[in-house]
């Protein structure tokens, strides 16, 4: 039965063996740094629940699944550099912290040891992990671009978007699960449904972190919501209400960043029904989840597990 | 016998086939300007040659040429990026031309495309080729934070110095050979013999690059000479002069970056004999590689060819 306390401490415990050298503290420390922001491993989870639930000991996917957050924490990284982003988890970000030449240079070598530590499995496995690793990297990199090519164009579409933070997010929490499942020997069948339980959970989440960040509290997003709307940034809410009301959503972007300006995008978006609508999709998303989740052939107590991960996103924060 | 038009040819025509789609010029166009920069493209001509050598058609290792190339080529992108520099090889470089999160971005990109085109490879050889590139890739990243890490310190060693040469440079021309030895099923011995050669010839072909960005002309240097001694850059020469007569190079540092400096500095260097020095240094490195080409079981033409590149950098070139 899948523990997640077992998991986390599972993971902890591997933590001192991802191969971080002693020396060169000005490229290690800053990796070390960003692993241990913490945060809550979702992927490396979902990496181990997914092997034990092929009936293999998770302890034999720790590495992938350290993989896998190691690979998460160097886009991180440096999409903050991109970003400029000056706080990650109420702490300054690495090129803050260091300089920005560290930042690169760490980044690019988490991505080395990513790969190193995606490879530390028998040979049989080698070939069809290394391939799904490198395949999810560079459509993670193609989301990132079209994330970046949006904050510059008005007509982006709804679908666009949804393929965009597919790329940019869902992808990696299938592979996190599609890694486990190859390591734990699954079916293809297996395999390809725990790989699209997981895609569909990660737009489910992406679209509720759009949602908190316009209408969470401090409580239920983790930060100070409204930073997407204050920088016009693209989402499922801003793209919609351009599509639908331009006139009235158009005249409030650029300007002061201000609370009058949150309270009214967020007038426009009530406006048009988005708080439901989202959630609607939402639950879509959850739904097909939901039904890939039935092709795993695992026992019935594992499936418990996968839906809980599933429900605690689908509630409603607020 | 190994023809290098004939290798040229080969990469020109797999040019084609690096896997860098139609879409999202944003990402991709830069790593295509990246690459079209051309350069003398050494390290997949020495793999290519190496598998020939071997007895195997160079074809066979044509992906891991171009594998190894696109690495370098992510290295210069996200070194130009941390060293600030505007140009290369005589156009803008690509955080100038396009910006920085493109360049960061599409480095990365660059990596993981590296590492699916080294991995395209018969199954008995995967294994071998990715152990072989991850360690590769991070040597090179521990050189790299040498190297900005010297230019904080005053007491580097000469033996520091080269340490951080080979992580640097030598040990990727070095696995340029090792991933066309294993292609071409190259022995144990014939597949250190070969990269042991391409070691020491990368130190050679750094301490010239050394030399001539001081001692050079235009034309033996390829671009203008002295940068080096302008941006106070710890080189052999500097670091040499630093541990042998601080007192009379030690004032010429910082300041002014005039061509007055550039002479100061280099009347210094000829006053401690530095430039038939580092000429004994290079002929040590050369004489080494020339030692290890003969541990290699290859035909004494293709042994030529070798030697040929060698000699190509021991000779005097002003």
């Amino acid at each position: 039965m899948i523990d997640t306390g077992e998991l986390q401490h599972l993971l902890e415990q591997a933590k001192g063996n991802l191969g971080l050298p002693d020396v060169l503290p000005g490229l290690y420390d800053p990796i070390r740094y960003s692993l241990d922001a913490g945060g809550k491993r979702i992927r490396p989870l979902l990496c181990l629940a997914s092997c034990e639930a092929c009936g293999v000991d998770p302890e034999e996917a720790v590495s992938q699944a350290w993989g896998i957050e190691m690979f998460h924490n160097f886009t991180l990284l440096h999409d903050d550099v991109m970003d400029r982003a000056e706080t990650r988890r109420n702490r300054p970000t690495v090129h803050v912290k260091w300089n920005e030449a560290t930042a690169i240079l760490s980044g690019d070598t988490m991505l080395t040891l990513a790969t190193q530590l995606i490879a530390r499995c028998p040979d049989d496995h080698l070939r069809q992990l290394l391939d799904l690793f490198n395949s999810t990297a560079i459509k993670i990199y193609e989301g990132q671009q079209m994330d970046m090519d949006f904050e510059a164009r008005a007509d982006v579409s709804v679908d666009e978007y949804l393929e965009m933070i597919r790329l940019k997010t869902a992808v990696l929490l299938s592979a996190a699960c599609e890694a486990g499942a190859i390591m734990g020997h699954a079916s293809d069948q297996t395999r390809n449904a725990l790989s699209r339980w997981a895609e569909n959970i990660g737009m489910a989440f992406q679209l509720r972190d759009d949602y908190l960040d316009s209408f969470g509290t401090v409580e239920t997003f983790g930060k100070v919501p409204g930073g997407d709307i204050l920088n016009d940034k693209k989402t499922w809410l801003l793209i919609t209400a351009i599509n639908e009301a331009p006139d009235a959503i158009m005249p409030l972007l650029g300007g002061e960043r201000s609370q009058a300006k949150i309270e009214a995008v967020k007038a426009v978006y009530s406006s048009l029904n988005l708080p439901a609508r989202i959630h609607e999709l939402m639950d879509r998303y959850t739904t097909l989840a939901a039904e890939a989740l039935v092709e795993a052939n695992i026992s019935p107590t594992d499936r418990d597990w996968f839906t809980g991960i599933s429900a605690s996103l689908a509630q409603r924060q607020s």
